[in-house]
């Protein structure tokens, strides 16, 4: 590993988190409350980049496992940082609770500890949305945004970071690409705050259900979430906003060039809309032709809702579906599994995955067939290469295997498998509420220290897609080059 | 496809069913209950074979998907007609239920529909057992073992039939390897049903469960289980004896030829060892340290049997584990993913192909790190080709595939997320008993005919290995040639 590169990123990092705590210390000192809380939490921040910064960065080449290790880092340090100020304002005193929700922001999962989310400070609760907020599109295609020149490898920290096993290159520059899918990120976030003023809520309500609705966060003011509000309208400027969000941006910025053909010829973006129609009418079908359900526009509208929101793994709710019958249930849970599309800011295992995944599976039993016909795997007419999908099957592979490891960890807590399981799948699919007693009326803290730490790692392993932290085990990483 | 060759290859499967309905029928008529249900079976059975060999075989050369498509069709006809004789008994008049519980058998799986097992007549509890004892090795295996010509590329029947990944050929004759599988599997069966009668259990006992543990199936004459004689000596023969059932019975071989290095060689068996140590472990841990269960050779041999009887597959039951706190209980929902070893009777995932596909997955971190080394992938000193090695990734996502749809499907029956996965679970893995409400003292006679075909289905999937039955849904495997 170059150690001086990545520690020179580590520092820029840390100073751009510094910096993005001046909103939150502002609100803070303005509504009177946690103020210093963020002002002691920006300085120590600070003063660790400085730190960090002091070090000569050497112009070497970066390579990619610097570009793998130097975001793995950069994240474990930003959540390490980000959860001083829940500490410092006495909110959460359990420093693993902080890590906690903050990983929980960063990575857009939106699990939270907190029992009673009205009583918290303004401007704790902003930290928690913007943290959503900076973890959707990620802090370092942010910096890359910022900064232009960050050597000449800086692709690969863009490949780390941003979700999805095939990269779509919009740009031939790193920098130009970061601005333009950053254009777009803040585009849909003012635009929907704009939205759910004009739907009825108060300013500050409506900028921070933006701010996690386009990371596809979750996070709330409220602790009945989006219920609280009561507003048809509310709800499905919301769905319309969470399921934008989890749509390639790629495919979004084609569609403002009015490249329409690209939009409609993208398989992913099929399944993603066709995954979303079937589990809803799934559910509305179980709810209403057989648990007796009244057929109105609120049980199509709360079921969507949910689809969507644990789909793109956002995480809010309109109904609390633990109340639902098991096959309800199961539809939410399968939807979490796949989640959204890559280069999206939602999380899970990815369409365009599940896809490559069942034409692999077809080409595999037709080899049987026709055991002399070679073919080729196609995607959107292109070609995919044999690595890529060796490595998706993989990906599937650690996912599962992460997901029931951190079962067992929970387990350990004695809440029961349903919980155990659901808590665990939550973490690494980003999205936020289990079901059972973790449902999307409670939260996570009855459970102990080290499965909170565990589902944390669980959620950055999520986030990630798993290889760049995998990445830190290997010995080898850590020697000097 | 060849149909002239694959109705041969079912005619002769069904004669050979007709003629293994004879010891049940015997039993049947001389403990003076149910022997005529077997008698119009097996006149039924052997009718349609005899019909199905009329048509002339060709002596054209089998290719590889008649092998698979034969394989699975002779296995979803074995188990139509083997449900005939519970219908014409009248035990199970639910013709739904009775191919549920033949297929539990055949597969190996072990779970029931019958609620009170000791009110069944002999004949029919015997014949439980041993269509558990004729699927544990294969009813094609044997048949090529009787009929040693069944055309040029009966290999393809074996390959199909026998699970594991990677096939070790015993000689280079496939009759005559499919004879030395027999009779190390009879050979285990009768060193079995002696040790059981000699710790104390009657004759009749003795051999169903020498039966159904050899095959890793699991079916008992008694409701209880193993629990119901209450016997640490029979409970520990019968871990012996489970434990050597996983085992690849290629390397059982060996150590009757005294090649004891092959032996200690296999990481599959190294694997296999640590995976039940370590379990039995853990559990004992969680009972004694955490939950206060006494620290007596009874709650180790509970532990110990349990992982070995999931993890093997088999699925008796000497202590409801149930009523056991959550982390015992997901390590065993664990082991059931995992399974037994290729090549043995024990079903899931098999240990080879976790073993290969974590190396698989360190080789790709590796990439990253050296992505100019190009490494080629060992197991037990050989080289593993890569179209095996996605083969093997593929399985894996269909097999988790497999399991979420059947626990959607079971879902529809309102049963909870946890009775719902675990009963997906245990039937794809070949199990047994399930979790929470189809838990070890309960029974599947509550599920739905929907969720029962559906169940079996996912049985008959686990044991073949999933591709020989997808193949089915292909429609050019059933053009003519």
């Amino acid at each position: 590993m170059n150690y001086k590169l990545v520690f020179h990123i580590l520092g820029l990092i840390l100073r751009v988190e510094a910096v993005l705590m001046l909103p939150a210390m502002i609100i803070g000192f303005a509504s009177g409350g946690d103020g210093p809380a963020f002002l002691y939490a920006a300085l120590i921040t600070l003063a660790a980049g400085q730190l960090l910064s002091l070090l000569p960065a050497r112009g070497s080449k970066m390579q990619a496992r610097d570009g793998f290790a130097a975001v793995a880092l950069c994240w474990i340090v930003l959540s390490l940082f980000g959860a001083l100020p829940y500490t410092f304002s006495g909110v959460l005193p359990n420093y693993a609770d902080a890590v906690f929700e903050t990983v929980s922001g960063f990575t857009t999962t939106g699990a939270t500890v907190f029992t009673f989310i009205e009583g918290q400070p303004w401007g704790v609760l902003f930290w928690r949305a913007q943290t959503q907020w900076m973890g959707g599109m990620g802090v370092l295609v942010l910096a890359l945004a910022l900064v232009p020149k960050l050597g000449e490898g800086s692709v690969y920290l863009m490949r780390a970071e941003s979700p999805g096993p095939i990269k779509s290159k919009l740009t031939p520059r790193v920098g130009d690409t970061a601005k333009i899918l950053y254009s777009i990120y803040i585009g849909l976030t003012v635009a929907e705050a704009v939205c759910l003023r004009l739907a009825g809520m108060r300013w500050y309500d409506a900028v921070i259900h933006a701010f996690t609705s386009i990371s596809t966060g979750g996070f709330s003011v409220k602790n009945a979430s989006i219920a609280a509000y009561d507003s048809l309208a509310i709800e499905w400027i919301i769905i319309v906003f969470m399921f934008l969000s989890g749509i390639n941006f790629a495919l979004l910025y084609y569609a403002l060039l009015r490249n329409f053909r690209a939009v409609f010829q993208s398989e992913e973006l099929r399944s993603y809309t066709l995954v979303t129609v079937g589990a809803s009418a799934l559910i509305v079908l179980d709810l209403v032709l057989r648990a007796g359900w009244s057929a109105d526009v609120q049980t199509v509208t709360d079921s969507v809702f949910q689809v969507v929101t644990l789909m793109t793994t956002t995480g809010y709710m309109t109904y609390d579906y633990v109340l639902w019958p098991t096959f309800s249930q199961v539809v939410l849970v399968l939807v979490m599994f796949v989640g959204g599309c890559a280069g999206s800011t939602a999380g899970g295992i990815k369409q365009i995955r599940v896809v490559l995944l069942f034409k692999d599976l077809r080409r595999e039993v037709q080899r049987i067939l026709h055991p002399r016909v070679v073919t080729t795997l196609k995607s959107d007419g292109d070609r995919v290469d044999e690595p890529i999908l060796s490595g998706i099957s993989l990906f599937f592979f650690a996912y599962i295997c992460i997901l029931l490891l951190g079962t067992l960890v929970v387990a350990w807590d004695n809440v029961g498998f349903t919980a155990a399981f659901t808590a665990s799948l939550t973490c690494i699919s980003n999205v936020g509420p289990a079901f059972d007693v973790l449902g999307p009326t409670c939260n996570f803290s009855l459970l102990s220290n080290v499965s909170k730490v565990f589902l944390s790692a669980n959620m950055l392993l999520g986030r990630l897609e798993i290889m760049p932290l995998l990445l830190l085990l290997f010995p080898s990483l850590w020697k000097k080059r």
